[in-house]
């Protein structure tokens, strides 16, 4: 069932560790076909793991294909779908940068135009979850306080956002491709954390990307006025 | 003799270097089998060693097996297997971002779910040995202070510890992984050592993890009620 | 049309990501041969890429040879080339450090030997384009801030500049590398910007070069009197 | 001409750019034989370069063998030679923690046992050059300036140095390893550099390793009551 699209998400999964976004069997990438998603199965190690390995899931949580289990963030990313539809890709990494300002509990403000082709805005970090949150249904929570803090804003414009104390999020919006672009917001995301994180301690001072600059690079890249890249 | 054995603990060795936690020839691994430990020798280059130049010694430290001589901090690893009979490996590196936190003297504070994953509280710096501690048996005086900072502390649920001004051993539980798991605990902690690291920089202020996430996700991976990864 | 060139130009192009520079697609790489340029199509996949997919255009920027669009900083590279008739290669990169240095909007200052060795000055930080810059022709202003930065500069002796809250610019005046002379220029931009960066975290009172010892350090390797490296 | 020693001395030249202390051409390594060093040619790329490229000059500066003209740091490594007859080896990067250490004009103090395991206490920072050594003779004045700062300190028991404002020296004793000390001695004077780097901005008021830890850890790898490693 989904042969070419496990082929896919395995290949996300494999990129996460490739480009050093996370050690060991850390980090989880899915992608949704119709109303299934197929996700990662939990914690079995990268150099082990093979395309039939991937496990689909109906987007009620229940487990259609697959001998092992589903990653133990599903779901949250079965909220983040839930909450957009037109969401096609989740990615959790916890890559060292982003990580660090979830911890710090601070957005990645829109510093520059390596963000402003990725991000129309800053990342927000989301709210901490109370007790009751965690105790009750710990991930499905950590999928509401997502949706939560993304309330007002556009999903696909911002396709990130740092889990408080946790780590980061990211999405995409391609049904064609198994989760790739999710992987690719999390590589940009851990990229302008970096840039970030530098910058802040040249020059604390340091002044936010005006708004036609954040507009002229976005929409470079996005929507019917883009002009970077080949025509598709 | 435990040939099967020493064959892991060298490859729990390589690791050591191909995870760019050590160059050269720093760092080593051990296992414990019954009542012997099987250790890296002494100041072998990484590239140059095989799995048949590993050395047995008795808990005693009398070397049963192997023509080299053992690694230098053998006696604090014999040190750490008596002060805990269910640890079953020992790993010591001087990896960048937890030995300087050893050299700052400053313990590793859970700060995020990183952390909880695999450490269910702060990681320790033990204080300073004494003149009179160095000067008379000094590896063995390690693996005392060692000891002697956990002595309220469950040594499985924290594996690691910060020796100040000098860096991280790890260890672990597992008696058939030949020191991988205290590899594992080496590289996670290095992770959340730099993770901490930025968090700090990016801010001061930055609060601790609730102790309610902190049980959440550690016991999410350890004990009878876990639900990450597969089946055993 | 230009093969030889287009497959230095590919080289050039690849050196980027392979050096670390970038990732993904990020950063292009240009060649002036004669009256035309050669540059690296827009959004391409690096893996994906082969030297027949340069695009040639003239110092008018239109295209005269290949079949994908160039980059989208075409004009901003067209508009170096004009500005200064002894530049023969131009590359741009979103590089960590030297990025980090443009959103913080301050020069890299020379501060050593390593940066003497290859700029003969402090890398200038543009003033940021306004909005009507950012509106009218974008790429085209972008090239023309560049410039007026160096109004009263010598573009060969200093070949890289941070454009504000962007990212870096490199050049090269050599006609026969095809842009590796830029890519190399890039190269060290980023490891002295890295260096700063260091330096003054390390001692934020820590002092210019002298100009005697710039003066050495650029003329050991340049100009008439060059002693370093091989006779040409 | 001492066809096995250029083998060796080109090995410890390409460990420099393998071991990621240099980009490019940057960095030089020469060993001592008799009265003749053998060092690397100036500007060649490490790819190109081979064993054969390898410059044999006497103790006095005359090329004896080779094609190619030998670093254009020379002078600096025979003055050190000259300075003291028990060293075999030298080696000059631009290795970055290291280097941001000279940028800053900051003495690398022992703050660890990694430290302590190859120097026996701080590395040291010369003065700047002055105008009129800069302008005489630039490389014999560094390796003076390195002299003086080394003339009541013994060159094999700290075997670095920081060039203020330029970057690291260092060097060996071994007369059988073709520079691959002095190598060894770079890798880790970079290791400690970043180590303490970060020790500083986790915990400004962090003290200096005690003299018994210094003594002790020294000692366990040099000299006659040495217990690391194997015997030889």
């Amino acid at each position: 069932m989904f042969d070419n699209i496990k082929e896919k998400v395995y290949e996300a999964n494999i990129q996460l560790y490739k480009q050093g976004l996370v050690p060991l069997t850390w980090g989880n990438v899915s992608a949704r076909v119709e109303d299934y998603i197929i996700i990662k199965p939990s914690g079995v190690e990268y150099e082990k793991m093979s395309p039939q390995d991937m496990v689909v899931l109906d987007l009620a949580g229940k487990v259609i294909d697959g001998k092992l289990k589903p990653s133990s963030d599903t779901k949250t990313h079965l909220e983040i779908y839930h909450s957009c539809s037109q969401i096609y890709s989740v990615c959790h990494t916890h890559s060292k940068y982003a990580t660090s300002y979830a911890q710090a509990g601070i957005p990645i403000k829109a510093m520059g135009t390596t963000h402003a082709d990725y991000f129309f805005g800053d990342i927000p970090c989301t709210r901490a979850l109370t007790y009751d949150e965690v105790e009750s249904d710990y991930e499905l929570n950590t999928g509401k306080v997502i949706a939560e803090t993304f309330k007002d804003k556009d999903w696909l414009q911002i396709p990130a956002v740092l889990v408080k104390q946790h780590g980061p999020f990211t999405w995409g919006g391609s049904a064609d491709k198994g989760g790739l672009d999710a992987v690719e917001n999390a590589v940009v995301l851990e990229e302008i954390a970096q840039i970030n994180y530098q910058t802040m301690l040249i020059n604390p001072a340091a002044v936010l990307l005006p708004d036609y600059v954040l507009n002229k690079h976005y929409y470079r890249k996005h929507g019917a006025g883009a002009y970077y890249g080949q025509k598709k």
